[in-house]
């Protein structure tokens, strides 16, 4: 039975990870269409350190609840959902305002749309490694980049779950992988993740690397959650016709329209986040499908960093600022 | 029979109106796959100005020829030619270089495959004013646009001769089209050619006037030549999953790229050229087809502006620049 209370994470005011509380609130029952979870592991994404600061797509309605994975099991079951049962062991899909359901928390209430079983085989923790990063990776290669065996794809930032996940996807599909990273710390680790090439920016130039690696041609598919001055670069290691997909804006300085090489190469860059794929239930079932198929086959492996302890999520989030992780930061709650 | 030296326009140094000089030169004879035109008129493209200037995607070979679009008949034909034969009255397709093959001259070769025959109703000034205009539109529109009825479009710089095709091409589709123009003196003209509404963007502010336009939806497909800062507020005043297509840099300031409308929207930015129509057989053969038929309905109606003596190519050049034009300005050669 659940407990009457529960803690969750709240913040007040936009800032540094300081501003995410601990607290503790009256345990809430799940609405029509919603369920409850009790929640053993939580995935830390980018998206919840630019919403904490006030800088991601959705203002934070202060004050705020945060979060959008955490795996567990069902505790609780709201009116007219019928795909759950309470004991189901489930994960959270990015398919909801974090402001209203963010899941940082013990109990936390989700719509039964945005939770989905994930393999036996994986842990809590690597439950919380796979909707956001799957699903944003297979809608921009597969989705909107139509990425096809023999093409190069350009990822950038390729140590982040969303990047590794986008390295396999993209080898999955028989496609040459040529990932960024700034320094020499992860180049390996991204080669061992399945990498054909990697490009550390910091003492590289991408153009040059990029037009030697692929023999002249340029990159067909690029995606790339940086954004600003990068863009420029990235248009320039594009292939005539490629698509730039941008999915972040990891660098706050303003991003340049790279016009010159958009027509001379008919580029085409495409704003994209996944709410394009969780909002809607028929591309979101195909994401699904070829999302277990890849876990239950192996090609698919989530990654995982560092844990925290729930009480920590302040220092989660500053490790996360740090650049330091490869893979899934997580965070794990008592007894799980 | 030609004579055997026929007057060209030329420049030896990149810069403003004044560069352009006629010159007197030996006539060419039509190498294989080429044919000889004998010019009877020309239509200006801003493309010329900027290539004047130096600030076309292609850099001229100083000294440097100029010119994408004459209508003529063909009087010489080399070798390897099956479609065309001498005294075929044609016009210019643009899918040549014009440091190679411009046409701003008596007797111009260009690639057979870069002309086509004009039907017999129109003027040569009006077959100038073909086959820029109406394949850019085209290949903007409904090739990557695919504008369909009920749509909306915002058509920038609408007064442009390819911004007046595109009017006639939108509005053949069914779409609702919104032109937009800097001030007052050419909304009249605009209405009359087609448009639904007309945004005058010096004294109204685009996105408010689009969102009252389309009840709030915004704009499915934009179609821009200017870039620069307002793509700023193109992306404002477009619809989720909306299509910008930009194909021209007429503002020489940097363009933004609007980095979190885009990911808010999921809007694509595409950068176009006709070229990628021109270059491709079968594209450009739908494309004739299409404008061939529309010619033939009365649904695409080719607009003349002013024209000039090929004496005054300069001033014809500076009145281009001086923006008062609505539709194509033609040079009008001796004895036609």
């Amino acid at each position: 039975m659940a407990p009457s209370e529960a803690r969750l994470v709240r913040f007040t005011e936009t800032g540094p990870a300081s501003v995410l509380t601990i607290v503790t609130e009256p345990v809430e029952d799940p609405r029509e269409g919603e369920v409850r979870l009790r929640v053993e592991a939580i995935g830390l994404n980018r998206a919840e350190v630019m919403f904490r600061e006030g800088a991601y797509l959705e203002q934070p309605p202060l004050p705020s609840k945060i979060g959008y994975e955490a795996a567990g099991t069902i505790d609780a079951v709201g009116k007219n959902v019928d795909d759950f049962k309470i004991g189901d062991r489930v994960s959270t899909i990015p398919a909801f305002s974090m402001g209203q359901y963010g899941v940082y928390g013990e109990r936390p209430v989700v719509p039964a749309a945005a939770v989905a079983k994930y393999p036996e085989k994986l842990s809590p923790r690597e439950g919380t490694a796979i909707w956001m990063q799957y699903i944003t990776a297979y809608g921009a290669l597969i989705g909107i980049g139509r990425l096809s065996k023999g093409q190069s794809v350009i990822i950038t930032a390729a140590s982040s779950s969303v990047g590794i996940a986008a390295i396999q996807i993209a080898k999955n599909i028989g496609a040459l992988v040529i990932a960024t990273t700034r320094g020499a710390s992860k180049a390996q680790m991204l080669l061992d993740a399945g990498a054909d090439h990697v490009v550390q920016t910091d003492t590289e130039n991408l153009e040059d690397r990029v037009s030697e690696i692929t023999e002249g041609a340029g990159a067909h598919v690029i995606f790339d959650p940086i954004g600003g001055p990068i863009l420029d670069q990235l248009a320039a290691a594009a292939a005539p016709g490629a698509q730039i997909i941008e999915y972040g804006a990891l660098d706050s300085r303003p991003t340049p329209f790279p016009l010159f090489a958009a027509l001379g190469k008919g580029l085409t860059i495409r704003g994209y986040t996944l709410f394009e794929i969780t909002h809607d239930p028929d591309l979101l079932a195909k994401a699904k499908a070829f999302i277990y198929q890849g876990l239950e086959t192996g090609d698919l492996v989530p990654l995982l960093d560092r844990t925290f302890a729930f009480d920590d999520v302040r220092q989660a989030h500053e490790y996360m600022e740090s650049n330091q992780q490869f893979g899934k930061i997580t965070l794990t709650l008592d007894g799980s």
